[in-house]
């Protein structure tokens, strides 16, 4: 009776982490979970800090007072929160509080800047790359998209022909855990300049950049006020992943991006939670020092799943900017070895080409297991037959 | 630099409670507090059932545990609050708790849905209603939009001329408090089927309804699975303004809707924060009964405004089924009443010409202020010059 929306037809037809889970489950319907080392997963696992969730379940009881209790929030967020937000994460920009919006999460604030930006045609995405940049671009009705590989022979640069005018970079990039560095941004940033290109940055994976001459925002460039507006997540950083907090940056001199994006922020979204954003508050402060442990204990993960597989010569990247490794499996491709890892190990990885088809013959294991599970882990990888000399011949 | 998005360049250039603000904002610097009486929003001014927070406090604490973290909840949201709405709200209804899909509030789920539908148009809207269908069919790109006047000449039901595709509805409606009854809903089911157009139905206000003749939910109406998609909320009902829950409704029979529906909630949309999930389930289990005080307050609110306007042979309309009277305002516009209410007697009000054309003449009066200010506001409407029977001769 009704006609379809035709940019959801043009949507691929499975999502990548529903097949995942399909299989898992028919594997677990055989093995139990017992047999399951689940390494496919962006999920955290680490519980959240005492420090925080005591304050936070006093503040839950306040809402039952009339002093404590509270409705409707400014929709862009807790001034308090978006200062500690502003002076945790730019204190080497110009960035200002009246700039950062407060949101539910990066998958939201990039539909939101989606519809802000859905006249900026072709869009440039990176190839492999989270795929939501590719998904809501289609459903929001362009399909001019032009892909820039990354891959370990341009040092993961985006390569790529036309002329983009909305360019997607994630960095650290997900899935391969490479971060650009101050050369590479500012090469991208006085392209898109050239180009009349305005920038999405997503950096959800910032707080695990270990190397300090790394920027950790887009807006430790010179220029990126011009062009470029930045999401980020408590997700990753803080364990929030099922709390739902996040953050977008619009630069003042982004002329009308800035009141439009204020406007779409009270029209059809209305804040955050304000339990999300009370959380928020408090992982930056008081709980500050005690939630960088689990960051901590994530990246310990991931730089030992990396020596126990270079030790077998597996070729690998990532692990210093973001808990993933993005593994070479050879001329394998990277569902045949998902499914090996999976049958024969009890492994669950993610296959790479799910990112992009430049992620085919790659697969990322993610380091967000709890750290109780450490030793399991790192038995069953080397245990592999997958990681054994013979089986990944090309990738030495 | 850049082009601008022309769908938000389309967008009338104040919001409605951005200039209401600013109003009352002049307001205070010359009166201060003590003298406004906010009868504007609306938002939720009752502090929360003890019997929610402290059992939301015990979760929050929970978190910190490694049996009771949480991280990535199901897209769609927890299985557990999607029985007990479709138990609580619809009981009478074959609605499923499949069918159900958990969200940040209705806001962001019209949001949602207008991306869905942006092929749907022309888009039918009642007239005066709440700004956002209309805000957002603009943002989303549609410029067909046709208006159906709800006056009470016509008993509040939509007449319009052409063929929609979309039909927004909200009943009871926010501003005027109209409630469709049965026999209306039929006639607006028959003729969506008749020409074909999908409903979009906001009963955020459904549990205001106090006649049990008059339909809580469309989908007690026979047929409305064919051609019907239901929103609402905890805000107004739970007191959740802060907390941000909400849901959809949409029935299987819908075809491509269901799925694709449910690929946008996974694609754009994480789910609703698990602590505001946590809060839902336990309104509508243990602090269910206790919750249903704060709806009562809000009502004896409305009723006793009402009762004091009528005395004065004002006439005005609802608050049996919302929070919210109707008032007209004789020859005045709707912001000159606006002006004197808060000029002379330090009220606020909501002007019905924000809510649409055909609110003119009207201002929304809301019941949602804190019940110890009762007789503080009664006092004020009675010696109010605006309501004096000299000051409104064409009400009468």
């Amino acid at each position: 009776m009704f006609e379809r929306n035709q940019h959801f037809a043009q949507l691929p037809n499975s999502y990548l982490f529903k097949r995942i889970s399909e299989k898992v489950h028919a594997f677990r319907n055989t093995h139990g979970d017992a047999y399951l080392i689940n390494l496919g997963i962006g999920d955290t696992t680490i519980p959240l800090p005492q420090s925080l969730t005591e304050q936070l379940a006093r503040f839950c009881t306040s809402l039952s007072t009339k002093e404590g209790y509270a409705g409707y929030q400014n929709e862009q967020g807790s001034y308090r929160l978006r200062e500690k937000i502003t002076s945790r994460f730019y204190a080497n920009t110009p960035v200002d509080p009246s700039e950062v919006f407060i949101s539910d999460g990066t998958k939201c604030d990039i539909g939101r800047l989606q519809l802000l930006c859905a006249h900026l045609t072709p869009v440039l995405i990176q190839n492999p790359t989270y795929p939501v940049y590719r998904d809501g671009t289609l459903l929001h009705g362009s399909q001019q998209i032009i892909y820039g590989s990354c891959t370990p022979q341009n040092n993961f640069f985006p390569v790529f022909e036309g002329t983009p005018k909305l360019i997607y970079l994630c960095s650290p990039n997900n899935p391969t855990g490479h971060a650009f560095s101050r050369d590479q941004l500012t090469q991208l940033i006085e392209y898109a300049q050239d180009v009349g290109a305005l920038i999405l940055f997503d950096a959800a994976y910032s707080s695990y950049i270990g190397d300090s001459s790394t920027p950790k925002s887009i807006f430790e460039i010179e220029g990126s006020r011009q062009c470029a507006i930045e999401v980020n997540s408590f997700s990753k950083s803080f364990g929030f992943t099922g709390i739902r907090l996040g953050w977008t940056v619009v630069p003042r001199e982004l002329e009308f991006f800035y009141p439009d994006f204020s406007r779409l922020h009270g029209t059809l979204f209305n804040g955050a939670s304000l339990l999300a954003q009370k959380a928020g508050e408090i992982a930056l402060d008081e709980a500050y020092e005690e939630s960088k442990n689990a960051i901590r204990a994530y990246k310990e993960n991931t730089l030992c799943m990396r020596n126990a597989l270079l030790e077998q010569g597996v070729r690998l990247y990532g692990g210093d900017s973001a808990p993933y490794l993005w593994v070479h499996v050879g001329n394998m491709t990277s569902w045949e070895a998902f499914d090996i890892l999976l049958e024969e190990s009890g492994i669950v990885c993610t296959p790479g080409s799910g990112f992009g088809s430049a992620g085919e013959h790659f697969i990322r294991l993610s380091g967000f297991f709890h750290p109780d599970e450490r030793e399991r882990v790192l038995h069953a990888l080397k245990e592999c037959r997958l990681f054994q000399q013979e089986a990944l011949p090309h990738t030495l």
